[in-house]
């Protein structure tokens, strides 16, 4: 079975969307990308930071999942980043009202004696400096780097940011973007920038119309399942990324046409994600449901055409 | 060979477009629509308006296409309707600049005799009730009525909108428009007040994003082929109607099935408008070219998954 390290936040979250609002409650982009990834065959682990107001409970949530959880630094009378957002009416865009990075702030990742080999690394939305310390540590190179990473680490380190994304395979972020950081607006022309730049993989999420696998000319396109209803949308960009890496482990296979299975199942976990507040519905999520929900996605994608 | 009856503007366009501008030249939604019908084996006419100071040779290169003219009136002393618009530098937004009715203003549509009898129809973006006076001279309603319109009329002519639509099969609309006539913001509720409006089919064209097939449950996803450079996005959605009509037509087959071959086709031709300035790329595109885009399509969309 495949070793999975998943670098990343792990958090509580404070969401508010037109259907409702939430207190506290766990979220992080580790914690979504593990759940995501718990639904495959995989040995995973997640390296992060917590305070020691993180309740057991959320520990032992990931525990049951099979999830790896002794590289989460518990920071005695530290308190877990917290963040709190509001989604507006389209639930395309949100606000964020607070962000308190508490013990994030001095996290120096420490990646398990037991993963320093792991197979695959997911390099959730972090300072890249601290991507960059996970894989400083990793001694051989794994089968497969994925990096997440957003536009602020864009405006604010940009020298750091483009150190790790030199030494990734694929990198995941949405349209805008990846004309930030190509300064190219076609995501035709922005891919072969980004490629430039180190990523033989460039993943764009576009969030409701889908995403975008580039590899040099070859190019694959999985929607998103359109929805009557979504929920809540926080982690479904994290939730697809364990989608696809979590499909790639268990797979151990990351030949193009893999991929594009890979992120097809990142498009159908994220779907669910979405249909809940915060994790609880990747929680009770079985595979039973994954399976019949790819059918409806063939379905939405697959055609049989005649050459007229 | 099936027939198609098409109405629509036949127009003067000026555009510009961060690659350029033009002075006046071949545009109109009737015009795009045949031009991207007139790639598939059928009999297809034109029913529209122009004034005289319309040149011979646009009216050649349709007759060219073997799309008869002669259900467009040309009024002597009359103009031709012109409309010119720029776009910005992110090519899905545009101002109008100059939208000049001339003719269309007063236009009482034509049938053809030969015509009245057609298998197809396709409405092409008008006033509804031009679109409507076309229905009515139809005596046996056609194999498959496909409607286009846009936000204009949602605004202007809400009452006679919503009559024309009550007649159709298929109607072709933008997202936002979508949400406009239907007031839900999902896109699946959307389509689903729709299918109550009369059409058993929505089509919900996204441009960049591509479109979305939706009867009843089932859906179907056709994306736009990502490109280096959109040159000029005019006509793109009327060259898609035109393809995904024309390929009904040609295949006789209206199934949920084949209008998802009938889709991508569509997003196949408009891949190809986009490319050149107005018509040009459709006025020599070949079989052949369509094709082989055809296959890129595939590779963009199809994977072979294997149950987990």
């Amino acid at each position: 079975m495949s070793k999975l390290l998943v670098v990343g936040t792990v958090a509580f979250d404070a969401i508010e969307t037109p259907f409702g609002k939430t207190d506290k409650i766990l979220g992080g982009a580790a914690t979504y990308i593990g759940l995501s990834a718990a639904q495959f065959d995989v040995n995973s682990a997640i390296v992060s930071i917590v305070g020691d107001d993180f309740p057991v409970g959320y520990l032992d949530l990931l525990k049951s999942k099979n999830i790896d959880t002794s590289g989460i630094e518990i920071v005695k009378g530290g308190k877990t980043f917290f963040w709190k957002g509001k989604y507006h009416n389209d639930m395309n865009t949100r606000d964020t009202l607070i962000t308190e990075l508490n013990t994030l702030a001095d996290f120096n990742p420490v990646v398990p004696e037991s993963f320093k080999d792991t197979d695959y690394l997911m390099l959730g939305n972090l300072h890249p400096s601290v991507q960059m310390a996970v894989i400083k540590q990793i001694p051989v190179r794994p089968k497969l780097v994925v990096l997440d990473t957003m536009n602020f680490w864009m405006d604010n380190t940009w020298d750091e940011l483009l150190e790790v994304i030199s030494k990734v395979d694929v990198i995941t972020i949405n349209d805008e973007e990846a004309r930030q950081l190509s300064g190219e607006y076609s995501l035709v022309n922005a891919a072969k920038k980004i490629h430039e730049m180190g990523p033989s993989y460039v993943v764009i999420k576009k969030g409701e119309h889908g995403a975008l696998l580039v590899n040099g000319e070859k190019m694959f396109y999985a929607p998103a399942l359109p929805l009557a209803e979504v929920f809540d949308p926080t982690g479904a960009g994290d939730t697809f990324a364990g989608g696809f890496i979590g499909y790639l482990a268990q797979t151990k296979n990351n030949s193009f046409n893999n991929m594009k299975n890979a992120v097809i199942y990142g498009s159908n976990l994220a779907s669910f994600c979405v249909e809940k507040f915060g994790t609880r519905r990747m929680e009770d999520l079985t595979k039973n449901e994954i399976r019949k929900r790819l059918g409806r996605f063939k379905e939405l994608t697959q055609f049989e055409i005649e050459l007229h």
